[in-house]
């Protein structure tokens, strides 16, 4: 007989919590539903009480990383602060969220095309509208004429200097993400001020 | 009965560039030897008479391609050029190699953990030593006090810069990667610059 599971051991985010650390440890393919029901500590039948499928787990996950980040960068991109202020806590931000959540952004890089269908296309919608905020904080340091103006492909290497970092950041390590952010963006500031 | 293959049909470059595209599409664990046997149009039997097992072939994918990136990028950095020529050059071939090689990269980067052992070893060595190339590269400009000191993490994000793309670099794209190699160089040594 099942073990009885504690009171909160079925809650979704448990669940999807302890997900990402299998599909990032080990892949999502290679992660069965057994394993996941094993890790969280629930029989077969009560995992899926909870869950509709592995394919729903990872697209919860997924779409769970990016809703976070844009609800955090949405209203740094809309205040009125300097550009380069909006920058730079944009850059705080994410790479603070890459310390906090390395496991749910492994799978987000890694695994986002084991997802299909709507629940994909939402997210790289989301993905973009992310994106799109770290744009329009360029766009409006050019326009002030604080900023030199940089192409689309720029604001993807500039992104890459701080997503690739879920490959390497340490939420243990010496150095607080934020503090790192900052070293990121006085370099790309120094190139990007006018 | 199989198909006779033709001559060339067994090479394992071959093999290896086609399972790279599947691993890349598929993931590496979803992709099956039947699967891998069938695109290449060899049987089980001859596809094996040239790979020892998937995992051999993902360790060939992974390792080929920092060898590759290594030997063209260590007569940069050991050259003579000034800091500044050799960091150029160093990115406008990483971008290249990506550009060529996009599924290989995308292997590299999202399955290398599939690996294990001492091929795993190795491969992460290698890919130390190619990040040990711009360390020195810039270590020299910075001493020749063309450039600005950078801490191992800035390396770490200048490389994301460039590293991520294999997410994004469209081979077919308006701009080639040296072009686009060289837009991140000028924002970067416009911030490196002392």
């Amino acid at each position: 007989m099942a073990q009885q599971a504690p009171r909160e051991a079925g809650s979704r985010e448990r669940i999807h919590r302890i997900a990402a650390e299998l599909f990032a440890r080990n892949g999502y393919d290679a992660t069965g539903i057994a394993e996941l029901s094993e890790a969280v500590g629930l029989g077969r039948g009560g995992l899926y009480h909870h869950i509709d499928s592995k394919q729903g787990v990872l697209e919860a996950i997924c779409r769970g990383a990016i809703e976070r980040l844009l609800a955090a960068a949405g209203p740094i991109a809309g205040g009125d602060a300097p550009a380069e202020e909006q920058l730079r806590a944009l850059a705080r931000g994410l790479l603070r969220d890459i310390a906090d959540h390395r496991a749910e952004w492994t799978v987000f890089f890694r695994e986002i095309n084991a997802l299909s269908g709507a629940g994909r296309a939402a997210i790289l919608r989301e993905r973009e509208a992310y994106e799109a905020l770290w744009t329009a904080v360029l766009a409006r340091g050019a326009a002030d004429g604080a900023l030199t103006a940089v192409s689309p492909l720029a604001i993807k290497g500039i992104l890459g200097m701080f997503n690739y970092s879920y490959l390497w950041l340490d939420p243990a390590g010496d150095r607080a993400a934020e503090e790192i952010a900052e070293e990121f963006c006085a370099l790309l500031l120094r190139g990007l001020r006018r």
